[in-house]
């Protein structure tokens, strides 16, 4: 089985490598990072490049895409090179999937008009005006094939979920076991319902932008 | 203030993206990818390739060191040009953190000699035979100015607490909620404590590499 993840400038890093680390891990997977061009991808934050083996023209049947977000997302959005490869392969695709951001470009493909999807919960606004139907108060939504989860760490849970769905819930709860995937999080801010009052307001004015709050 | 993140040939690339996803967003941090050398470095399932933009020789006083983890750890443990830079940038950090395995590297440096410690599940023998007490049961265990992670996803958990030690708590949840990390995993199975009966012992004879469980 084939995974393909799509990557392109100022994607968030953790939204493509947390459902890599785990759907990588499944016997029998290949996992393929593709963009429009092989070489570097620099990731939003600035400080890290992932390289991509294989342009979008060598991957063309994948078994799964991934689509993850990130503030690159808004120029992918009217690529049209990149949209017609994700109708391409989403023809032939068991689960067509994407963490944060990355379910606006499912919509823009023209994929998700009329499906229950999620998004970051910034992004949320955005996936109605391109035809979904958000939820925002579900950290993965399945609609047929089509699963989409909340905001980048949301997909290390829909990763194990998916893994499941391709390997069975045994082989998923090892790879769970393996990335010792046993959340403690020391703070309990990280969904709109319970971070603090304020908060998300302040941070989409921010372009979510962490500034100094203390 | 300067993050160092140390990376080698078969690292676990969530142990480094996970914390630098999130303290890559702390208002005045610069996070740093560095190795022996720059360029190109292999992380473990062999898909993903980062790029190191500056050798150890151009990082020499970070405020942090944060060493990840993977079954590269092993070969690291007798690089004697990589535990002198370990050593030598320690003498001035405010933090020397790990996750994973890479609490080994640490302890071969002679870092955690009789220090609280702990590492993946399954290296947690290694790291008493290098000299710390380990602590398996806790998900990050802090002794003075080192603070070491369980498994790979233990890191989200840790960079978060160091966040706000750096940054200070409401900073931080900012973060938190910038990530939407509020997991809900699929699966109980974490832990040693919560994973199936005998799942643990089954991976550790097996390397750590998932085989078909179902």
């Amino acid at each position: 089985m084939q995974i393909a993840i799509l990557l392109y400038p100022d994607l968030t890093a953790l939204d493509a490598i947390g459902p890599y680390e785990v759907l990588g891990r499944l016997p029998g997977v290949e996992v393929v990072f593709t963009a429009k061009e092989a070489g570097p991808v620099r990731t939003d934050l600035g400080s890290l490049t992932m390289t991509v083996d294989r342009p979008l023209g060598e991957v063309t049947r994948p078994d799964v895409l991934l689509v993850p977000g990130g503030p690159g997302t808004a120029a992918q959005l009217a690529d049209q090179e990149v949209l017609a490869w994700v109708r391409s392969v989403d023809r032939t695709t068991r689960w067509t999937t994407s963490v944060c951001s990355g379910s606006l470009l499912l919509a823009a493909a023209g994929l998700l008009t009329g499906r229950r999807a999620t998004s970051h919960w910034a992004a949320l606004d955005g996936l109605a005006r391109l035809g979904a139907q958000p939820v925002g108060d579900e950290r993965m939504v399945p609609d047929g094939k089509y699963l989409t989860a909340a905001g980048v760490s949301a997909g290390l849970d829909m990763a194990l979920r998916l893994a499941g769905s391709i390997a069975g819930d045994r082989t998923a709860e090892a790879v769970q076991l393996v990335l010792e995937y046993d959340p403690q999080p020391p703070y309990r801010a990280g969904s709109i319902a319970t971070a603090p009052a304020g908060l998300a307001d302040l941070l989409r004015a921010n372009g979510l932008v962490v500034p100094a709050l203390d």
